[in-house]
């Protein structure tokens, strides 16, 4: 494995009790760092203290969002430490890149770097289960000048944070309300890349969601308001009358990798899966019907989310007694397991970085 | 007037020939900070040195784009520096804040803030008709944990940059490229507000014109592809059997203080004007009965942009034989005559900062 320059932190912070502390609030010591000029194309890959960061005032990014990350995560099996699908995780980021025409990283040199960070990194990798290390590659135009243009530079990052398990107080259903003022993105826009400007469109509904007592939104289409879309940070899936339906892939949402999971097994344990279009109205139809036995999210952060409550338009579909369903609770113990090292990883999903 | 504190940079830069730069390439030697935390609200306004900012790698606007700015211009008149509705373009400002659920700013205390900076960087307000010092405001989200949710902390800047005439080569009418396959804001989205994700959703369009040998894009409405809404930095404005009818300020396109004027001032002359839905149809139509007399962009940057070929799916009309119409021709000269002084303010559009 080839190995990109490592600059070492003078000092090493002390690490915080992982249990404590809030998602995406303390990083590693290290970063990965790697620099695009016209002409050059990516050049000086690095590993260097973690710091802040020096941008112009006229940076870019800040004035007309010319950016895109990932969300990935490092997990302990025992004395290893493993990354879940970093593969499927850069593809998707020269995806975003292609989105927002970026030039796209050499996947292969980042891959590696990556690992090497990791490896560096590997006592910052928390040992209980659902803990893990939360892994940030970022993309931004670096340019320091004000045109509306794509950039000549850019700067790459990973950074890296320590996170708790997602359910703190045990696994448990949320609420969510389907938003049918606000959209998040449109067919011909951004929708499919993970980009900045996804992400400020959906903070004011966020909020009108949390006045109204409901932990995150259901994206409907721009289009209709009428197809479902995906959750701020996760996608939808829903078990109807035995079978696993989500929207398809159609431009406006995330390819998420944590779906694409859930799609592979569940097909493999036998169940029929759909990804189609759907409607609130179908799902209405089938909440009344009494066959909409499961709705559930599905995202790196949760890994599986079971939705307690659908709320539409003021009124509120209750899904499954508010309880977990078995299926989000077998694909949720399934995936935590793989990723924990107590399931075996028949499709290996998880990549072996380095013993601890 | 109060002022706010003052750091002089330690030395000063020399001037460039502004005839021979680029837009939004040169600042000037100081620029108007202040932060906000929650708790205690706006603080330390001052203005500083111009110099690069230090973000957290987790920046909140880097990765989510909690980000609003404004733009406006100072001019020189004769011995004089004004500026060109500068209050209209702070209250802008405050309501881009407003959408992005970003604190608004005391408007009181940051125009007089502004016209505190321009007082000490005067001599760099160029002294050519058609030059002027561009006013850039800007607030971003500071916060440097990653968590996709409203900003607890923020930074306020304005830079300013001298620049040349938009017309470099005298004025001349675009060719614009109306756009039927990427969206660059919904209703339900951010279109209305100053914000980072409205650009970065135009720059694939925007490379897709220039290749197609469009300079720029006019966007159609995201849901049914049909109405037109505003070109990437300017509104549009059509004149049709003598009437001026420019698009509705329906949520999702930039109410540009430049159309104001423009609106205001046709009336005055005595012209019908019409805010209104407007569909590509309609124009075609009455390109095709030869009552599409004139189409021209508005924006602080160009003020009047005339646009010489319209191309839709393929075909282009040429209008007005690709000369600039006597309306376009007409509104330029005074608006740009009321910025320099040529021409008598008889509506306070400009605003007396300093003699120098
Ligand atoms: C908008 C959005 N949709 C879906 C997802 C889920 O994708 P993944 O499963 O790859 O984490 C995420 C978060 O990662 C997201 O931000
Ligand atoms: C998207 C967009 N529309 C319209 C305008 C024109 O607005 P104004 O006349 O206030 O400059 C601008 C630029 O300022 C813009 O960026």
């Amino acid at each position: 494995m080839t190995t990109v320059k490592f600059v070492k932190a003078p000092t090493l912070k002390e690490k915080p009790d992982v249990s404590k502390i809030g998602f995406g609030t303390h990083f590693t010591d290290h970063m990965f760092e790697m620099t695009y000029t016209t002409g050059k194309g990516w050049h000086d890959p690095q590993i260097i203290p973690y710091n802040n960061i020096s941008i112009s005032p006229a940076n870019a990014t800040i004035h007309y969002g010319q950016a895109i990350f990932e969300g990935m995560k490092a997990f302990r099996q025992g004395n290893k430490v493993v990354i879940f699908r970093p593969l499927d995780h850069l593809k998707r980021l020269n995806n975003s890149a292609r989105i927002l025409d970026i030039p796209p990283v050499d996947i292969e040199l980042v891959h590696n770097a990556l690992r090497q960070l990791i490896t560096i990194e590997k006592d910052w990798v928390p040992n209980k289960r659902g803990q893990s290390l939360y892994i940030r590659p970022f993309i931004y135009a670096d340019d320091g000048f004000l045109g509306v243009s794509v950039g000549k530079s850019y700067k790459m990052y990973i950074i890296l944070s320590p996170v708790a398990a997602y359910y703190a107080h045990g696994f448990a259903p949320v609420n969510i309300m389907v938003e049918d003022t606000y959209v998040r993105a449109t067919k011909g826009g951004l929708g499919e890349a993970k980009t900045p400007a996804n992400y400020a469109a959906s903070l004011h509904a966020g909020l009108v969601a949390h006045q109204k007592g409901y932990d995150q939104t259901l994206w409907l289409d721009g289009v209709e308001r009428k197809y479902i879309e995906e959750v701020g940070s996760m996608n939808i899936l829903f078990k109807i009358n035995g079978e696993i339906v989500t929207p398809e892939l159609d431009g406006s949402i995330l390819s998420g990798i944590t779906r694409r999971t859930v799609l592979q097994v569940a097909k493999e344990w036998g169940y029929p899966v759909s990804e189609r279009r759907i409607s609130i109205d179908e799902i209405k139809d089938a909440y009344k019907k009494g066959v909409l036995e499961e709705v559930f999210g599905s995202g790196t952060a949760a890994v599986i989310s079971p939705v307690g409550v659908l709320g539409y338009k003021g009124e509120d579909m209750v899904i499954n007694d508010n309880q977990i369903g078995p299926f989000a609770q077998k694909m949720f113990d399934y995936v935590t397991g793989v990723q924990c090292g107590a399931e075996k990883d028949t499709h290996n999903f998880t990549e072996f970085v380095t013993e601890v």
